[in-house]
């Protein structure tokens, strides 16, 4: 087994095996650039290390002993050698990109032989001590794990009895001291004398970065990231050099395109006389790129020279580090450069018009999941912000606005002119005008599919729910963050949707751009995607933004929604507390008319393309006030008694009212109901279809579990659509939603009743995890922490368990009937992953909000793309 | 095709082509028994008639001639002959018994010119016309389709007209009037003369008798005996004999055993000089069958004689139908004979001892479900019983008692003696002293799972819950029925828990008897079933009673049901109400010994069987009170403000608790209660074990949806455990529930991780159909009245939708470990199909309600042996 590869062994593809890192220092070694040469400890010998009780594999100390002896070589110097000694660094580096999370150790193989080499070598005896005691503090810190306060309180001191500000202000003395009492602090908290010894020096780094895979921060970050699956970090071992040689030395780091907006122009920063670390400590002020063209021309050049190489070697923007030793670069890390969604855009295609990329390539550059920073109002990422509290980042976009906590004074606030954000513990129908009416939602309870989060992602506002470092204090209009910030009533604060960070304050706005390139782009997804993207909207306002964004057809129309509106509201009411057929039947057709225009409008808006209408499912309780005061005021309106009303909110009120009586159910005891509908949809039809629109309505039946209710439900739809038969020059197609784990189950009695299927993902897996969404937020973060999900099932398809029975589903239903059209239309339907499955297992569309349908354009095309590479 | 069957072309096993009685008119004519003969009408013709427009097949009319004339040879009569006139009745008799539910038309073949021959042949002319005016009315009725009370009108009006007050006062010429009469409504209703034409007449009977197939009474009558899948009802034309030609004839009908207890006693009624109609309609008292041995002690014998052989062909106890005709006796229908519960077990072990069934058979001969009504106390069947509602008979047995409508109240009434029935509109915990103190439950909301369903079942107490029809007004301390019935505190009310039916004063009580037939028979059982039979018991009483009705262990024992009690649920409320672990553990310390001592207490009773423990399933918001008045109370007791008992309450609030924060997920945010209760098993097996019992304790994770659940948890409860190494001398198992479809889609991952399997059906019927068993009384009852479901889910398993997932989980458990052991604990482990349905799928145990083991026990040797025989 070989444990160790030196850098002329490796190459890119080896991440898994050599980390990034190291494949690419191996990778640029091939290509003939100048790199200090070293070798790569493999993760495999970390994943030995780790799980044999911190022991190595038997030809490790062979292999490693041959692989210095080889850098020796290559170096011309000597590890440990008192007049021509080799110093290294030692470092981490993962097949995932974990910056900062791991230990590094620089200028290693420095004892008090040694540095003589290293003065007389340099002449420069201030450099040397200098890194001697650098290396001291590091080696200390992160290897012998000395808390860094008792290095400093010993640099503290010296600098106050020399009465200087400073490290630079030292003398060489001053730093040999310090190397003295750095040691005498190592000395003092191990109980051992400090190392001298270069090799042993060098075990025991190695160990130490081994060590660090496994530290509360890499564990944290990897959970936070979802890298799982690695073997362990990999172990670079390289020849130091030095950017703080003087004048003609400096360290850098560079990006080859611009990774804000894309352009392709040089991005980097660059000191003179300076290592590495001290870019990132930010004690010193770095000049632009353009600066090392004047002080260093001929640098200048050979870098330009070579990042061009590497961008062309790599087909991607690139993020380098490099070092200048007394004039001579050196390359000391390439990789492909982390970008925004905007740039991402603009870089894929420039690289298609450079040829670099074929379009289906540049496709799979561009994470189709990022491009919500584009589709929603953001926050300019380069403001300052103060960030006091997080809650479920449940709606995306961004919004600023005053602080208020109940619906009516949200209207009122808007109506005053003044932005607003709704804050409140959980949100219910009688909070629709108020939600309207803001800016953002901020809930201290629910999940991503609570009231809150559906509504604010069907209205595209921005919304962050379940937030539960928020404590609401409805009744003197503040709430308190877990910090102990005090947000008042008028306050200002600001919401990232993309994130859930709630801040103080105001935060500039940036609007979202679908730039040129971008739609070309989307323009070549199209050509490649075998999934229609549909969109998820309710009204003809959703309809045409949906359209703009490209939806195919929509895909979910929620009927329901329709009704929460202030007049529609009152009949849906009069409705249900009917005694009888007869007063819902005259309720019902007071409610036909406003649904009729709605569906008219909605096909006008998508001539020419499906419109799926989802007939009423949520439970009748929806419509109705909760709170004793709120039914007092309806009583009262509608001039009924306060305890007849009472007792009927009371009569429909619900223990588990996801699973209760609701969707079809309601269909088979009020058939009046979805008669209605299939009316308002029949006429609304006509009347389009008469004003010269092409019409394609589809019907679709929610929370069919059983194919007698289908069945049922079927004829009386068709009853009604036949009453007009001859005014009918259309389709009209009558589906169903598959939502509860039996409908995946019976599929093959269903599908011969359905002219389609529509997966609702979201009930799906509520049901198949046995999971409420309103009630997981108590637990379900822990659960990600703890890795029992690798994510929350209500944003990306849980393939084991939900995505099993949609196959049992999509199996089923095409042995019935074999072509049978299948999309899905939950809230999963606008996420890669999920869309990736949906292509895998042959469905026909995904539907997805209005504002996620280039997402899923993109991601239909990657899923396409890959699944053809297989 | 042959389309009607003679009497001596069919046997009893055509039952489904010719129906019940067609085939056993056959049958006693090939075992050459005097039998009035007569031909049959396949089910067949019946389903062609009712589909195809109502036409007959081809050959129909044809095969109808034949058999007609055949049956005129036969009868030496001829149909419509003026002369010797042939009568004829025409019956219907579908495959399943549906007494009464559809359509019989007798004496058919009567005319004003037949009648003659009719006089001429019998002699009596009054009984001529009497059987001409029953045939006029009975066919106007049922075939022409004309309101009874119009005949009634006539008939009541020569009798008041001839001033006499019975029927058989009018003499001859009233009679021929009447037919006269009764001709004239005909006319007048109809429109048309009546069909004088005998061959009319036959084909408009055996017409209006395949029409009454789908009358609603008969449809109404399918839907509630689960009857399916029968095509339609055979039409049986046979020779008229008249009961009703004086002293020497006679009709009436026997049980060849008691059908009440089962004693080998001749048990009937019987009639002198009167048709079968008259046995019914109840105008005389009927004499026993021992008269007829004084009367006619030949026909006697004949009987006597011809009964044993009946019993003997048919291998179980006969229901006979007999007509004796001037001394010469005639059967008219035989079949099996309904029986009591009791009644069929004394039978079946008779019959074995008589030699005519092996116990196999007998074993079958027992409807396993009927044994509830041995099982527990039932209501004394032969009492009178006003029925004032009818709710869903949640839990068996019967109860009489004082209505309370408050537990309080309840323990008050129960302390001073009486006993109580407790009524409330749905329980909770805090009801649980009130209900151990009732002698019966009702509720008006909930279903069978509902918390007083399931706690009244565990307790083995009667209750009636979701009874809609019954409206409680708590504040007036009364409730009001449907039909308006009044009962208010301290009235006293019956409940029939087996029927749902709620009944206004006392009803007399029978005790359960298991007696030794009933013994002999389950022993029969335990040698052939395959399944093993756990019972259900959460207290070391129900694990007692559980054991005498032959458990061989406890399969499910809920640790919740422990804390409910009063001193208890203190403790528990203090642990929920900790500010941290140091809190929480400092209650949980507190509840160890208490769980420590029933834990102990039911090893001692199962000694030497495994005992299955379920650690903590429900929310934690159970354990608190849910009104305000409760709250406050609680927090005066624990010294804590209100304000924050009732924040505590509304932050563990959850919108669908049945999918929320409970089972193992709260043991991955609390794992120090799973650790309590680990060690309070550990502990109290130790002891036991030292005391000399053999002890198998199992412990059970509820709510596995996630392999890494159970590993996290496995890792904690074995941690435990290890504590005890030294001191444990046992095995102790670790399995899971499998009770969401996710656990069942991925069971191979967690097979390797449980030592077993069990299903909970409740929770896994409730997630795969997406249905809550608390919210689904407002429309089960339709969907089970329009056939949507043929059976509550809730208590039978659902085949189609649960069971495919149950047999998933089965394949992929064992597919990863072959013999890994699965049962079931949910409600239907003690229903007999779901319990062949488990034998069928491969499980090996069921775990019910320690009063459904014998139930199981039997069902499971019958699921043995049916599946043997396939």
């Amino acid at each position: 087994m070989q444990h160790i590869y030196f850098f002329d062994e490796g190459n890119k593809d080896q991440k898994e095996l050599l980390g990034g890192k190291g494949a690419n220092l191996a990778e640029m070694t091939n290509l003939g650039l100048p790199v200090p040469q070293g070798f790569t400890i493999t993760t495999e010998v970390c994943h030995y290390y780790l799980s044999q009780n911190h022991s190595y594999p038997q030809d490790f100390d062979g292999q490693l002993e041959t692989n210095l002896l080889k850098l020796e070589q290559n170096a011309g110097k000597i590890f440990g050698d008192p007049e021509n000694p080799l110093l290294v660094s030692v470092r981490s580096g993962a097949a995932a990109s974990m910056p900062g999370m791991m230990d590094t150790i620089l200028n290693l193989g420095i004892n008090d032989q040694t540095i003589q080499g290293l003065i007389n070598k340099t002449e420069n005896e201030r450099f040397a001590y200098d890194a001697y005691r650098r290396f001291v503090n590091m080696f200390g810190n992160v290897v012998l794990d000395i808390n860094h306060e008792h290095f400093e309180e010993q640099m503290e001191a010296i600098k106050s009895a020399r009465g200087v500000v400073l490290d630079t202000q030292l003398t060489v003395n001053d730093l040999k001291e310090l190397v003295s009492l750095y040691k005498g602090v190592v000395q003092k908290e191990t109980g051992k004398p400090f190392p001298d010894n270069p090799s042993d020096q060098l075990k025991l780094a190695i160990e130490a970065v081994f060590k660090s895979w496994n530290n509360d921060r890499a564990n944290t970050y990897r959970k936070i990231h979802g890298i799982y699956g690695l073997k362990g970090t990999a172990v670079t071992v390289q020849s130091m050099v030095f950017g703080n040689m003087g004048e003609t030395s400096g360290t850098g780091v560079l990006f080859t395109r611009n990774p804000s907006n894309g352009e392709k122009v040089l991005y980097g920063e660059f000191l003179i006389n300076a290592q590495g670390e001290d870019v990132v400590a930010g004690i010193r002020t770095p000049e632009t790129i353009d600066t090392l063209r004047q002080v260093m021309p001929e640098v200048y050049d050979q870098l330009i020279d070579i990042k061009d190489k590497l961008e062309k070697h790599y087909r991607d923007m690139q993020d380098i580090e490099f070092t200048i030793e007394e004039s001579k670069l050196y390359f000391l890390q390439t990789r492909n450069g982390k970008r925004t969604a905007h740039a991402a855009v603009k870089i894929a295609t420039d690289l298609v018009r450079e040829g670099l990329l074929t379009k289906e390539e540049a496709l799979l550059k561009i994470d189709a999941n990022s491009l919500n920073q584009i589709l929603h109002p953001h926050l300019d990422a380069t403001a300052a912000k103060k960030v006091i509290a997080t809650g479920l980042p449940a709606s995306p976009g961004a919004a600023v606005g005053k602080v208020v906590f109940n619906a009516d004074d949200a209207v009122a606030l808007k109506e005053a002119g003044e932005n607003v954000i709704l804050v409140r513990k959980e949100t219910s129908p009688e909070d629709i005008h108020g939600m309207h009416a803001s800016n953002g939602i901020l809930t201290s309870t629910g999940g991503m599919t609570s009231h809150a989060a559906v509504v604010a992602r069907g209205m595209g506002k921005c919304c962050i729910a379940g937030c539960s470092e928020v404590v609401v204090d409805k009744k003197h209009r503040k709430f308190i963050t877990k910090d102990g910030t005090e947000v008042k009533e008028g306050d200002i604060i600001t919401l990232n949707g993309s994130t859930g960070e709630v801040i103080l304050g105001l935060v500039r706005m940036v609007e979202p751009a679908v730039s040129g390139d971008f739609l070309e782009v989307l323009g070549w997804a199209d050509e490649v995607r075998k999934l229609q993207v549909r969109a998820n909207a309710d009204t003809p306002e959703d309809a045409k933004r949906a359209r703009e964004f490209g939806a195919e057809g929509i895909g979910l129309c929620r009927t329901e929604h329709m009704f929460f509106e202030d007049e529609r509201i009152a009949v849906m009411r009069e409705m249900i507390l009917a005694q009888n057929l007869e007063g819902r039947a005259r309720a019902l057709a007071k409610l036909m008319p406003m649904q009729k225009q709605d569906f008219k409008r909605i096909f006008i808006e998508m001539d020419g393309l499906p419109v799926t209408i989802r007939l009423l499912d949520p439970p009748l309780h929806e419509f109705l006030p909760f709170y004793d005061k709120k039914i007092a005021e309806l009583a009262e309106s509608m001039g009924i008694e306060f305890e007849i009303l009472k007792n009927t909110v009371d009569s429909l009120h619900e223990v588990n009212p996801m699973l209760g009586h609701r969707g079809c159910r309601l269909a088979i005891t009020y058939p009046e109901i979805y008669q209605m509908q299939v009316q308002a949809i029949v006429e609304a039809a006509i009347e389009a279809s008469a004003a010269g629109v092409k019409v394609k309505p589809e019907i679709e039946i929610p929370l069919i579990g059983n194919v007698k209710e289908l069945e049922i439900l079927r004829a009386e739809v068709q009853e009604v659509i036949d009453e007009f038969k001859n005014a009918i020059n259309f389709d009209i197609r009558i589906g169903t939603m598959i939502e509860v784990p039996r409908a995946c189950l019976t599929a093959d009695e269903i599908a011969p009743l359905a002219d389609f299927f529509s997966f609702g993902t979201n009930d799906l897996t509520q049901t198949t995890y046995g999971l409420s969404r309103d009630d997981s937020a108590k637990f379900i973060p822990q659960y990600l922490e703890r890795a029992i999900m690798l994510v929350d099932p209500a944003e990306s398809i849980d393939q084991a368990g939900v995505g099993a029975l949609m196959k049992i589903a999509v199996e089923k239903g095409r042995s019935a009937v074999p072509n049978l059209e299948i999309g899905i239309c939950g809230e999963h339907g606008g996420e890669p992953h999920s869309i990736e499955f949906c292509h895998n297992i042959g469905l026909n569309y995904v539907s997805c909000s209005p504002y996620r349908v280039p997402i899923a354009r993109l991601a239909a095309a990657q899923a396409s793309i890959k699944a053809a590479r297989k």
